[in-house]
């Protein structure tokens, strides 16, 4: 129902102000005239909104349109690959990871610092997780870039309404609001800071991904799983990314696989995680990291093939859960998963085959990422860049006041 | 993104028709003034839209509006429940059911006729069905009812874009073109006929059940589980049925909760509709009926309430895992597990708490089924009304020509 008061033009001008920025992205090249035609908005409207875009950058002119039709030729519009970027950080067991992404896709200054987060007190992690923010923004600011927000991907529970991470059992956080710590460390510029689980940011970037072969562009609904220490799952429906009622959704991790299998550490028996996550394959493997593990897959050692298939098997059973819960046609390994898919992918068709009701009418198409292992520090990109994308108008507002802001303390100077 | 060119002037005039009338009901006694001050409509379009609703008895006049303010009283405008009603037919295993529900809501005509559809041809449970669609159809008939849809509830997976039953297999139904089958067995009226799954409709039930006491109103994301021979589910996810990809979604009762339990129909292992499903209930209790279940289980009977603990525990296995994916915060129990709810939720709420990440932050609320046994088949009419509410526009215009069509044979006699 739409419902437009007087007390509602604000809200209007904001949709607007999203909409001509939608209608600009969708069709790169496209005049004022153009806008007008698709969105139903004067053209007086649409020529106000377009020009507060381009100053701020988040649309640029490019010279004339090319004459299509009869009438006057117009300045053609779309998206600037030099407007605000996202500066996306990935909070990780064993790295934090920073880069930028532009409007436009591009992905820049891609930086990763391996350090060894586990056992290190909350205040230690923050600190060094700051150093690394402040440094990819003083980066950012030495090659002329704008961070128009920034977004954190962390392995944990984060509560969507207020961006606590309710617990990160590898990190060993619990009720960490990490959106206050943050900014007591950063110097966070004028756009948002948003907090998400780790899977959910890259399944993001997996519906983000760009879509050169029509066979492998992300289908509109998927799960994505997130092999790691952890294992998580980033669920996208109808083309959104679904989080739940909190945030919470996607704990595909304490999936019930073994009844009485071992004890994990939520406290509850035999969840994947415990049985199919990154350690336990490699102790059923008897090796100590990811890449000797592929390197005796390939070899064909046997202890490691029994480990995949093992992981494979179990993965599969949790995965025919969630299809035949959720009738998503499309699963995308990502994380350790999309290694082992040559060895993985088998046993867990097999067993998705066998347990979905539904696959003698439709089949499950098992897939690996096709962003890799940067799928969460660039879904955190891109989700901050979506807090622009998504309400314009709110990020041209920060954005002058904090030009008026940089002017006067210029003036000052 | 709107684009409103010329080629969709009927689409606006549809949606302009459902949002007058989702104006009306949220507004009951609303003046035509009114509905223009909502929608943002002019009086002119909506006094013509309000006309037509009035006219097909979806909207009634109801004299005139009490003056509230300045200006001249309008006449009051509701949905009218002499309107258009729904037939809902539930086909399950052991019972033919059918209601009618009017757009106001009221129930009307509920009729259950008891039979064994297990071991009968497709053919001759349909004859039945038909039958009794064809006599309630006559009894609406009589007491001056239109019947403006059908919606039908079956116990199986329901495929969304055709409305085919692919697998009803305590029917023993696979590739049923139900549509099809009952257009040529019953005088459907000019609305449309619908097919759904029984958990799904039965959930649509829950989710329009009436909100009379604010704590008991149904949530807006929630799981109903329907416990029957088979066990299903309806997912509501903000306020919508979440059906899936293709209408498979909720296939809760091929859910893994014994890796290697006795072998399911499906041809799966362990499956917790084989171990918790009505038929291993009453098994385990030693019992024929469940009404005799519920006699030994109020007498204290231990092996009775042994077979119930062992119920509420899979199913609180089952459901863990449905609640750290989605993130939803209510459970309804349906069916069979509504009427077990008093020895099924303290084992059920162990198991969820045991395996719920989240449960520290949020817990999960189990109630049982304020519908009742009569869910599916409200929900299958619910389902029918809902063509009607979506696009009255296009109900307005078979409705006509069918009032054509019958003076026609009315002046030919």
């Amino acid at each position: 129902m739409t419902d437009i008061g007087p007390a509602d033009q604000h809200t209007v001008r904001r949709h607007n102000c999203a909409l001509v920025l939608d209608t600009i992205a969708a069709s790169p090249g496209i005049s004022r005239a153009g806008v007008a035609a698709r969105t139903g908005l004067t053209k007086a409207t649409v020529s106000s909104l377009v020009d507060r875009l381009v100053t701020a950058s988040l649309v640029r002119e490019d010279g004339r349109q090319h004459r299509s039709g009869p009438g006057r030729r117009g300045t053609s519009l779309s998206l600037s690959p030099h407007g605000p970027h996202g500066l996306g950080v990935e909070i990780a067991v064993d790295h934090v990871t920073t880069c930028l992404i532009g409007l436009t896709g591009e992905v820049r200054d891609e930086h990763t610092r391996r350090v060894d987060n586990r056992g290190r007190s909350v205040g230690r992690v923050l600190a060094r997780i700051a150093r690394e923010m402040n440094e990819a923004l003083d980066r950012a600011h030495r090659n002329g870039i704008v961070v128009g927000g920034i977004g954190v991907a962390v392995p944990g529970l984060v509560e969507a309404a207020n961006g606590w991470v309710r617990m990160a059992p590898n990190l060993g956080w619990r009720d960490v609001d990490l959106i206050t710590e943050l900014h007591r460390r950063v110097a966070v510029p004028f756009g948002e800071l948003v907090v998400g689980n780790e899977a959910d940011l890259a399944a993001l970037a997996e519906l983000a991904a760009p879509r050169l072969h029509c066979e492998d562009a992300a289908p509109d609904s998927f799960v994505y799983v997130s092999g790691e220490v952890g294992v998580g799952a980033g669920i996208v429906l109808d083309g959104e990314l679904f989080r739940g009622t909190h945030g919470f959704g996607g704990e595909l991790g304490h999936f019930p696989v073994q009844q009485r299998g071992p004890r994990c550490s939520c406290g509850a028996r035999g969840c994947l995680e415990r049985l199919a996550g990154q350690d336990a394959i490699l102790d059923r493997a008897g090796v100590d990291d990811v890449d000797t593990l592929c390197v005796r897959l390939e070899d064909g050692d046997r202890t490691a093939a029994a480990a995949a298939r093992s992981a494979g098997r179990l993965l599969g059973t949790a995965l025919s859960g969630v299809v035949n819960l959720l009738d998503v046609s499309t699963v995308v390994l990502g994380g350790i998963y999309a290694r082992l898919y040559p060895w993985l992918a088998g046993p867990l068709h097999t067993e998705l085959t066998a347990r979905v009701v539904s696959t003698p009418w439709r089949s499950v198409d098992v897939r690996r990422s096709t962003v890799g292992p940067e799928a969460a520090v660039r879904g955190a990109a891109i989700s901050a860049l979506r807090t622009i994308r998504t309400d314009p108008a709110s990020y041209l507002s920060r954005s002058s006041t904090h030009r008026k802001s940089v002017r006067t303390t210029e003036a000052g100077d």
